[in-house]
């Protein structure tokens, strides 16, 4: 992959020796009959992105794609076939039981050291990238209210607080009509908890409340006094407020004595020791796990030896390889925590009747990933070659550095919920299909799979790893930039979602019932 | 109740000749003490809205309002004691099994002819009561650019089409990463295919997709041919969209379409009979079933009385009280579908290992309320006194008119987008605690149970109900002025959230999984 294709000339990859399949590089994709230099003649129309067997596969014969089983052939494919998504069997998820925890010594990773970025420090020691005034809420009956006063504060007071990015509802459905005191209720309260301690926030909390909603506003600050929260919590239901202006003047009062804190913060140089980085993927295809997770992978990799914390997530896709993380874990603590979470997941999927082969979606399948399988071995490639150190349980604040296992539905705006949750103070999101995403609270580096992408959507992309598919850069080469690009976002730059301030609302994970 | 109160004079609610408790009236409570003009005596402080016992009630003996047990006595309460929350066991729900069904003769009600009021008329039969541009949405990946595309045409595109109300974008958190093959997925999906025909959208559906999704764009519009939905249908990841601003301008050149169609409509008289009105309560008190919801269930019987349509919803907050409704449904088919979705809410409930009692909220007890049986009897008097001719499962669409049980959480916001999915133009909500509730897809009419809310809240309530509880008004008066106001509102009143622009995004009931 060190040579540049020309536009012509049949491509494709193939990562691992033991694979007996490779996936279709060139855009449009390749018609039958086509022959690769080494002589390999397709048999079928191939899409590009979709695997062509590389030698004859008979029916019950496993199909292979990074040193693993996707699964089993369920009719002959010839050598040169096309392998569609109905070409193999699923197979059962990795036995949890049985895994090897810890096995793997850790990889001998120089330290990286003299990385800096310019970011704002925190009371609690923690080092936010934006300095946002975050309006937490207790409950979703706020939130007309607060969208409200969000307005009128963005229009009217941000412009007198420069040194202040942003204002933002952390608005929710959660807070009443839900079943409080179910067991599973624990993960969304403990998300709206730490969501608010998030770094971008500077420690300055603001909860507007409704006054008779379950999820009682002190609740979300657990970690203050029953008076030191009763300061910082305004209830719509407070009979001093006498009509909707006196409740929005008193938001607005609340507000600006929190911005004027705000706007006293500073960017000053922070080791890169300070990042915590999210990294996820949607919309992938098949080249996710060869191009842009890969690449991902090398900079969440450059992040731990800096020092770092880098959180991967997404349950679902992390199932069907779960064989290849359990032995990277620092301990088997921490492996039977990652065990822990895949068991909570499958009970949870099996509750609804339903398992984690409702992951791949239909766009994802168009882009060449046949099943689960395949996608995880190409989602976890993103947590690069680190020990895993800890594992979070969803919405749960991160307390370590290096890499962290932080488990989340896949679902990318509940996962990047979960992970602002955790901490995050930038997103390195890598998408196939291609996806506008952003959210509010953190900047978003957006990392295209394949070139066709990165030039199509030329203002929505931060990075185009496609370039790795066409061997015009190495792993190595689209990893450092993407590093250095987390530095430059976390210092300040703008992606190109929050340059069109395209930001989607949270998405929170409740999964205990409403009522 | 005829003779209106004094502020000062001691005073109680009793409905039913059965009770053996009453709720205090006074604004602020009364105290330890205090003797009402019958000679009753307070034993306890008995806050506003909370009960009196008035009788010696023994340990393990019936604690009854409404006629109805409320559960019994965990200690001695003699006359005159404050039965608060703890003074009651909560009693077994209603076994479902053995409910009479269908044995009460229709209520004689006299039809009610010449009310109208000005509406939208559309195609396909039904009535809005505005004329608004929806833009729906497959998946929540697209609201980040819904949202920008939203807030150009609110400033460029409206002015130039002055018949239409607003454009409004129907955002939600379904659509992907989602167990879209679990049993339960039936109910997001067919919530978000029949919010798409509100009336208030006049049947100009466009529906705004990414590509990959699980939710593909088409199965939005089930009513359409494969190609006629394709037509109304703009997938950003459509190859012909070079950069961020082609799709803007592909949206708005779809929209602007829709808005010369939408800007020929014109309000003109429609019968009574064309409403759909849907009824819920919110951050309830002990008043709510003296006040408020009596003179809705009043108003009820008259929309139903002139032809139109009423639906009243909230499973967890009828459960207590459906050996009342079951009687009162028109044929045992009906009572059958009443229990079924009963039935399938206490296993949703079981399998989150809950119940019932999850509700009420910690402000419905401090308002007087119990536990759920109390709340339920007081919330279910909303529906008034009709049959009730149908009962639809969550996010199905109204076909028939006259009283309806729309089953759906009780959750506020979750209750009043399955109401919107089912077809309802305009809704009436009751709140003893106070809400600034609003939605953006359709009107609705806030009434407070208490004067004292109606006077602090002056410009966030419309109706004050308050003044049946004090004997200014009767169950009857009140109930006039709100189906009064109910026509206004549909002719294009604005009730004070549409004044303040008050809107709470939609709530999506996914009883399925998340991926």
């Amino acid at each position: 992959m060190t040579t540049p294709a020309t536009t012509d000339r049949p491509r494709r990859i193939c990562l691992d020796a033991r694979d007996n399949v490779a996936i279709v590089v060139n855009s449009g994709g390749l018609k039958k009959g086509t022959v690769f230099d080494d002589g390999l003649t397709l048999v079928d129309d191939v899409p590009q992105g979709h695997k062509v067997t590389l030698s004859d596969v008979a029916v019950g014969e496993a199909v292979i794609r990074y040193g693993e089983i996707l699964g089993h052939a369920v009719r002959p494919l010839p050598k040169g076939s096309w392998v569609d998504e109905f070409a193999i069997e699923l197979p059962e998820a990795p036995a949890l039981e049985t895994l090897p925890l810890a096995t793997r010594p850790a990889p001998k990773h120089e330290p990286l050291e003299g990385f800096t970025f310019m970011g704002y420090r925190n009371a609690d020691g923690s080092v936010g990238t934006r300095n946002i005034l975050a309006i937490s809420e207790s409950v979703q009956c706020v939130a007309g209210v607060v969208d409200h006063v969000v307005a009128i504060i963005r229009e009217t007071l941000l412009p007198k607080y420069p040194n202040v990015d942003d204002v933002v509802g952390l608005g929710h459905v959660y807070g009443c009509g839900v079943a409080i005191n179910a067991p599973a209720a624990i993960v969304p309260i403990r998300t709206l908890q730490n969501l608010a301690q998030n770094p971008n926030f500077g420690g300055e909390v603001l909860v507007i409340g409704l006054g008779c909603e379950k999820l009682q506003p002190e609740r979300l600050m657990p970690n203050l006094s029953k008076e030191d929260a009763a300061a910082n919590i305004l209830s719509l239901q407070d009979e001093r407020f006498v009509g909707f202006q006196a409740m929005v003047d008193g938001i607005l009062e609340m507000a600006e004595a929190r911005l004027k804190v705000l706007n006293q913060r500073r960017r000053e140089p922070c080791p890169a020791s300070a990042l915590v980085v999210g990294v996820q993927c949607g919309g992938s295809d098949a080249f996710s796990g060869v191009t842009a997770n890969p690449a991902v992978g090398y900079a969440a990799d450059l992040i731990v030896r800096a020092g770092g914390t880098v959180m991967f997530s997404e349950v679902t896709e992390v199932r069907d390889a779960v064989h290849l993380l359990t032995p990277r874990c620092a301990t088997e603590e921490v492996g039977r925590a990652m065990l822990r979470e895949m068991a909570w997941y499958d009970r949870y999927l099996a509750s609804g009747e339903t398992d984690r082969a409702a992951n791949p979606s239909p766009g994802n399948k168009k882009g060449g990933l046949a099943n689960v399988v395949e996608k995880a071995l190409g989602s976890i490639i993103k947590s690069g070659s680190s020990q895993i150190g800890a594992v979070l349980a969803p919405g749960e604040r991160a307390v370590t550095k290096g890499l962290i296992y932080a488990a989340t539905p896949a679902s990318d705006f509940v996962c990047g919920t979960l992970q602002l949750a955790s901490g995050m103070t930038v997103q390195v999101f890598t998408t196939g299909r291609g996806t506008p995403y952003g959210l509010a609270a953190a900047p978003v580096i957006k990392v295209a799979t394949r070139t066709d992408l990165a030039k199509r959507w030329h203002d929505l992309m931060d990075i185009d790893a496609g370039t790795i598919a066409t061997g015009h850069e190495t792993v190595e080469e689209v990893g450092w930039r993407i590093f250095r690009e987390i530095l430059d976002v976390a210092s300040g730059k703008k992606p190109w979602s929050d340059r069109w301030g395209l930001r989607n609302s949270l998405a929170l994970f409740n999964p205990a019932p409403v009522t």
